[in-house]
């Protein structure tokens, strides 16, 4: 390992001061996410630099290959499981300034981006073309494509639409020696391919630990020209997700269906007092899009089936009321912050995704869980497709609590594995979720790292990031 | 290499005189599948086993790992690319007969199955259910879901649904030295999950190379209430390009779009004179699904959309006209085969995709292509993706006529590349394509071929495919 003031000095040398962060304040800053892993620790990198060029890139991980320099791709910095944070040390490649949309291809429905694009404004600038690139992570203002593609993002819009995997056509990766490979076909805007093995897609969620993203083409659709919320309340949790299944047995599938307990009815009322929501056991928003008359006729039949079993229902297709409602569901990460005094809400098993079925069975034994570590948890989150937000509620400052939550976000994952899920349904695995790999996956995880090893042989891309520190 | 004799023997004693097949005239029907690259030559296996059981499969692996023997899995045989042939001889191993349905998790939207089960025996079991698996293959009564998930076909609901790959959840995988591991999580039935490298898409479109597959759990959809089926038909290919484009602008995705060229239409007209289509360059098909009020109003607008550009439009709901109407475009495979007397369709250069954008530009070349090389071709597809099917109509007697066939699908490869498309938008590379992949891919072929000597050391699943024999 190269000292790090020579580290520092070559970095300096080879891509000017400017683009080289070395202080103590400016590394503390790369030193966690968003997620309680990291922030309950101080992992600093060696130093930091910001490139925007692919050739850059190439020339920094030429470097970092010759002197086995491990090196971490950043995008935001807002993952929830430590994915973005050096915690071997070495160099941070922060990708956040490279913002350029290359090209949108209007009459292909695509479009080419550098990683440090934020979801929004890509979103924005692609509503000038009537395109849109349809998955929704809550983290949309802020979250980088790159970021997306590095972890496989979903969010509020994937039980229509589906996670990144599907919309990523191609990619440009620096590879760990600093070769330049294109996935999906060297020169190609084909819509559909396939030619050889799937790299795009084995590159996408695999958390910078097999090169380093610097371009991206993305398959985008037309934006629909209609949309309606309805708000349903259960006394009961079971029947929201008998309701779900309902309504996909009619041969429905909205655009998205979110989920509420009662911290979250809590949280949405704390902030948006206007609501007024009943603090029944589970909200369900199911959000619809089409054509209008296909947005009606939905509607009517979701209310239909949502009447069989719910307290009450609301269906809104007037803007500002639409916007209202869903400002309901989509401030729910922030209140679950402040809705207990003193204390706040962190990431810590907070993805967990369960077969549809055993939601219900899921959310009482989290109810339970949270009782018996005597940790509050907000229940919210993607129920359509099963993946389901569980936010712990606590004091970081008291060691007592810090352990409880930890010890309850392991009680949590190992929940998910026993009811036949999955321990992370769109953050990703990081350091924080690397304990319980081998528990999901059994041998499948050697041949996961057969294929890291193959293209990573000196294993210099973000060390520690799904499979643990040491592994040999 | 174990000798022939004493490898059926080794065969026989492991697995049954019942479950292997010796004689020249059984291996005979192994030595193609439906490319006309194998049936131009004679690749014989050196025995053919058909199991069913994965207890079996690992047992054949592990005499293969142990004796270096190449093994080549295969389904229905129904691939175009040569994919399931036994180039370098061995063991193929045949999963046709091992078909069952394991467990249809209503519930939860997934059905796990065993690779031999038929595309349409499958759909006709969850349609019992209200559910059903998108992806829709011309080959849908003969191919087989294993052979679906290794090359990751798609076929004429691509346009909506994508391909294969959007619904494989996990996979059971024999690896190449006999063990087994579970892709997607060892018990998970979860609906996304991004824990770790994404195996199970790796596996998608692996055509055999990386292991055997022996389950496969699918995510489905529940059945659309209502279709309709409208034909329109336009005196210029270009505008049967541009009005795809602009019904995708008007934000509508219709469940297939389907092209005839002229051929096409003479072929349509052939088998089902009834249709009685007139002889223009396009005509095409769009299938619109939903609810009925949904149905009928994208069905108006795309109507609207349509006429500004076509000669005429027919739009039906009627079961029986939709029935008719899609006909015309089901029975192009066949007819094409009986266009030109005493002459017959081939596969060769027959899946290539373009950009949408570039398609009537790439149909008059290939039209030129076949006059250059006096060799008919028919063009139809998946235009809503770009993945066109063209046709060669020559006589495989006639060694000229060959020469001139292999040229022109050499030709038509290239122009695939040339437009910024893929030499296969749904077929796979078996070996007919190998020598195109590294100009599609360049230095990602290497990185492929890494992973593929990362899982398969030795080199004995399905040598031949997508690299070519020889590469090390």
């Amino acid at each position: 390992m190269v000292p790090r003031e020579k580290l520092v000095a070559d970095m300096e040398k080879m891509f000017g001061q400017g683009k080289v962060l070395k202080s103590e304040l400016e590394r503390y800053t790369y030193t966690y996410d968003s997620s309680f892993a990291s922030q309950s620790n101080e992992y600093y990198p060696d130093v930091v630099v910001c490139l925007n060029s692919t050739a850059e890139v190439s020339q920094l991980m030429k470097y970092a290959w010759e002197n086995e320099v491990p090196v971490t791709p950043r995008g935001a910095g807002s993952g929830q499981t430590g994915g973005s944070v050096a915690i071997n040390g070495g160099i941070v490649l922060d990708l956040s300034g490279w913002k350029d949309i290359v090209e949108v291809d209007d009459a292909n429905m695509q479009v080419v981006v550098r990683p440090g694009i934020i979801h929004a404004e890509l979103n924005q600038e692609l509503a000038k073309y009537g395109l849109f690139f349809p998955p929704d992570p809550g983290s949309s203002v802020f979250c980088t494509i790159g970021g997306m593609v590095s972890n496989n993002a979903s969010g509020l819009r994937a039980v229509k639409y589906g996670a990144t995997f599907q919309y990523v056509l191609g990619l440009e990766v620096v590879l760990p020696n600093g070769e330049i490979i294109r996935t999906g076909g060297l020169k190609s805007k084909a819509l559909k391919s396939v030619s050889g093995l799937d790299l795009t897609r084995l590159y996408c969620g695999s958390e910078g630990t097999l090169g380093v993203i610097t371009e991206i083409r993305l398959k985008l659709l037309p934006k629909p020209q209609s949309r309606g919320i309805m708000l349903a309340l259960f006394e009961k949790l079971e029947d929201s997700a008998l309701t779900v299944l309902d309504v996909f047995k009619a041969g429905i599938i909205p655009s998205g269906i979110e989920i509420l307990d009662d911290g979250g009815i809590r949280c949405a009322n704390m902030f948006k007092p206007d609501l007024n929501i009943p603090e029944v056991e589970a909200a369900i928003f199911f959000e619809i899009n089409g054509t209008k008359p296909a947005v009606e006729e939905e509607g009517r039949q979701v209310l239909a089936i949502a009447q069989k079993r719910a307290k009450s229902v609301e269906w809104a297709t007037d803007a500002e009321r639409m916007a209202k409602l869903w400002q309901g569901r989509a401030v729910i990460g922030a209140a679950s912050a402040r809705l207990v005094p003193g204390k706040t809400r962190i990431f810590a098993g907070e993805d967990v995704c369960f077969p549809i079925s055993r939601v219900p069975e899921a959310l009482r034994r989290i109810k339970e869980l949270s009782k018996q570590f005597n940790i509050p948890v907000v229940i919210y989150g993607h129920i359509g497709d099963g993946n389901m937000h569980t936010a712990p509620i606590m004091d970081p400052l008291i060691e007592d609590e810090v352990e409880r939550t930890h010890k309850l976000a392991e009680a949590i994952h190992n929940l998910a594995l026993e009811l036949n899920g999955s321990t992370t349904g769109e953050h990703g695995v990081g350091f924080a979720r690397a304990p319980y790999m081998e528990a999901e996956h059994g041998k499948a995880l050697d041949v996961m790292w057969a294929i890291k090893k193959a293209i990573d042989p000196k294993g210099i891309m973000n060390p520690g990031k799904i499979w643990a520190l040491g592994r040999e």
